[in-house]
């Protein structure tokens, strides 16, 4: 297998920088955030900045739209930026928006983020009714189409019958097993297990309130709970989605736990005296992390063909299978 | 030249009975319009309209993006559907939108509807200001993109602006010469020639206000005037826009003439006497008419390559050279 590069989560403060950093990393494809509170004509606005990056910067980046991108990317020594949502609310209450979101380019959305949805129930709230009706009817459109169900921020309720309605794999695009560090966004071994059967997908979090240790997780506690996770979900269904939000300001973080939904302040993951982002860890500051990440992957004994998977083949593989419409070529 | 059938304009009360019509009339191609007053919000709802008829008649059916699928109709027994907009209201006032309903694939777009806009004036108007700040700046856009300038209802100044300041050969999709049939919405001489000069398209309407004798029109009258229309722009630059409103209650076109913009009532083409939809020519009451116009063409004494040209030939070439992008494939 090809060494490829891919981060399949991150939320960055986009720039010339970020970009040329990702091409030191040899980093061929990302997934980023496009929308986290934001309504349909918000989040077109997003993806109209992007469209100015992808003019500016078309040295650096384009954006992905099948996995052959990525493929793409690799040979034009470019990054292939894929859009996703951390939650539903671009599509609102119309699920004829997920069609045009698919065309736009989206290929994950979250059905929720950490509250309850319109689809599924958060990660933070204390009922998890599990899937709701629009959040079936949802599953299926998104399965026609080829966008990935992504649960990192719901209940585990709500997670599990995900895999179990949807007709194709889904995705744990960011979060870590819970029995390593405990945090409701991690996962637990019920839910890890049940994605990898389905032949899902988890990307293995860089964020610092998901690893052991926090701010202070050494690379070699991170790569040892790879190490684990592949024990327990077998080498195919992990990957690296960072949760990189470089550069960002504390306000971006405090807006990402609030959104509109309410008036008061909301720590999430965080407290009164950590309110804002935590420092991330020193093996992975930006993106150039991941040739950390390889070199603590061999340490803990792994080879070169299971470290070229966890860092960026099994999620093409991934892109290669699940990016395409069921019935036809959609975009 | 293979045998090409293409309707470049059309705004029907679609449904089933009207895509068998099309098949039986072997139409491989149709530009549809799917705005005239809407904003962005309200012409993606008209979008999303069009993706369930695509599922529910992938038969018969199917979104064109670029000009192969229109090749891909003919060997499938199917009409490519194109989209367009009669009036800028769907990019409001944020030209980042034009990417974004470019990747949706609409493919024209009328810089004005009758009224004055944003970017020119409309043909109603008493004066003709031409081509706004905003204007020239979209046609830049437009021509990055590989979207085609439509001036069918624009004002006589804007017209031959547009054709001056556009880089690529834009459309006027749907009217006549205003020597044969004199009319606000029709064409003078000097902006047929101008737009033939310049590669671009006139595609012959035959809704009833723009022929001679109204809805009496005869057929040797309109192929006469294709005919000499040929001699004045030469055989490559014409085509057919029928206008074809088909299956419409009269409250539609109401309100393609006043959308909003005012209280009272404006009869546009119409007039108190007849304000609705006045009744198509015998020879063209639906989309089969183009047999009619097949045989009308012949008895004029045009040959069978210039026949071909007229009825779709001459449209697939300029689709094939306008709907992709100057610099790379952004679809």
């Amino acid at each position: 297998m090809k060494r490829i590069r891919i981060d399949c989560l991150q939320y960055a403060n986009w720039s010339k920088k970020i970009f040329r950093q990702m091409r030191a990393a040899k980093l061929d494809a990302v997934h980023v955030t496009i929308a986290y509170h934001e309504g349909f004509r918000e989040a077109i606005e997003n993806l109209e900045k992007w469209n100015r990056m992808f003019e500016d910067y078309s040295d650096l980046i384009f954006q992905g739209f099948c996995a052959d991108d990525v493929r793409l990317a690799r040979e034009t020594n470019r990054t292939a930026v894929f859009f996703g949502f951390q939650n539903p609310s671009p599509i609102e209450d119309d699920i004829g928006l997920i069609e045009i979101w698919y065309r736009l380019g989206v290929r994950f959305m979250q059905l929720t983020y950490n509250n309850q949805s319109l689809l599924a129930s958060g990660c933070y709230e204390e009922t998890d009714g599990g899937i709701t009706r629009m959040g079936k009817e949802v599953i299926e459109e998104m399965n026609r189409l080829g966008m990935v169900i992504d649960m990192s921020h719901s209940g585990p309720i709500s997670t599990l019958e995900a895999i179990s309605l949807s007709s194709r794999p889904i995705a744990i695009s960011h979060a870590n097993p819970s029995s390593w560090c405990f945090s409701r966004r991690n996962k637990s071994e019920e839910i890890l297990t049940s994605l990898a059967d389905s032949d899902g997908m988890l990307g293995f979090s860089l964020y610092p309130h998901h690893l052991e240790n926090g701010s202070k997780c050494s690379l070699e506690s991170f790569c040892t709970m790879i190490r684990d996770t592949i024990k327990l979900m077998g080498p195919n269904n992990v990957g690296i989605g960072s949760d990189l939000c470089q550069d960002q300001p504390n306000s971006v973080v405090e807006w990402m736990r609030v959104g509109r939904w309410t008036k008061k302040i909301d720590y999430g993951e965080g407290s009164p005296e950590q309110s804002g982002f935590p420092p991330m860890p020193n093996f992975f500051k930006d993106v150039r992390g991941f040739s950390h990440l390889e070199k603590g992957l061999q340490s803990v004994g792994m080879n070169k063909e299971e470290i070229n998977k966890v860092l960026g083949g099994n999620w093409l593989r991934f892109f290669d299978e699940n990016f395409v419409a069921k019935t036809k070529k959609i975009y």
